[in-house]
């Protein structure tokens, strides 16, 4: 995907560079090395007098569908300045966040997903640009069946097990493709 | 940084695309976002008999002091692949991963940090290409004066402290610039 070189623009060889052991896209030109990593995706399960925060979505991937607020980690922010500030951006809600829940691996897009446990500051929300609706869900309401994506799925799982038992784990898990 | 696109070769704009709210590099010619997002770090403290597996770095930076083997976490692994790879990189060891352990976010430098605690399948391990040196410590002979990162004392010093209390936790925290 990578064809110019970000820095002198000329095309760029796919090749491993000196002390690596993986291709890279490398400039003939002026050397740099644009290497591409996992991206985090964060977001948060924000609670309030039992119910749930979920947002449905307004954009595509899985537009329609229902999510927890979460997206990719912007650069100059901690892990939990990204839930806060999706929780704000999706659902117009501010979370207080209590500990990270989930770490979720999908290798084959190259994400990480990553889920706080929190509580709405107050009962208030609204729906963001990114959202169609945003609403607070009972454990016996949650639309299973028209969930935006798996790992949020994994993750309203196993906090609604956690939260029956009494205590909450760290879960890690990893989502090979479906 | 980024001043060419990378699909199409043109000088990129910086402004705020469309529905979004920060500035990104643009490109007026195809459209493409050149999205910039953290990077994750991700490394294991390995045990052996009471000892952990340390790395004198070979290259910068922090060149000759003593890290955890941890790296930038590759497309296509899970975190856990990437603290197995990185261990095997740097120390030549085999290292089998009990859970997530420690998440270090460091904004000021678009990086997160991850280690996991582990043990080693066999106390075999050698010195990899990015290593001066692999070595064994005991919590007492932990170099703490030569070590490479903060978030490398900062995770050091909570897996003992856990260790000596018998029960490991999962640790989130949070470096500002020095």
């Amino acid at each position: 995907m990578i064809r110019y070189c970000i820095l002198c623009g000329s095309v760029v060889s796919f090749s491993v560079p000196a002390g690596d052991n993986l291709p890279r896209h490398v400039c003939p030109n002026c050397g740099h090395i644009h290497y591409e990593n996992p991206r985090l995706v964060v977001g948060c399960i924000a609670e309030h007098d039992g119910a749930i925060l979920l947002c449905r979505r307004a954009i595509e991937p899985r537009l329609g569908f229902w999510t927890l607020p979460a997206g990719f980690m912007e650069n100059g922010e901690t892990t939990a300045d990204a839930a806060r500030r999706e929780t704000m951006e999706e659902a117009g809600a501010r979370v207080i966040i209590d500990a990270p829940f989930a770490m979720i691996s999908l290798a084959h897009i190259n994400q990480v997903h990553l889920f706080y446990r929190g509580r709405l500051a107050s009962p208030e929300y609204s729906v963001g640009e990114e959202s169609l609706e945003v609403a607070m869900f009972k454990p016996e309401e949650v639309p299973w069946e028209q969930l935006s994506f798996r790992s949020v799925a994994l993750c309203l799982e196993r906090y609604l097990n956690d939260r029956q038992q009494g205590i909450y784990n760290f879960h890690e898990s990893q989502l090979a493709p479906p």
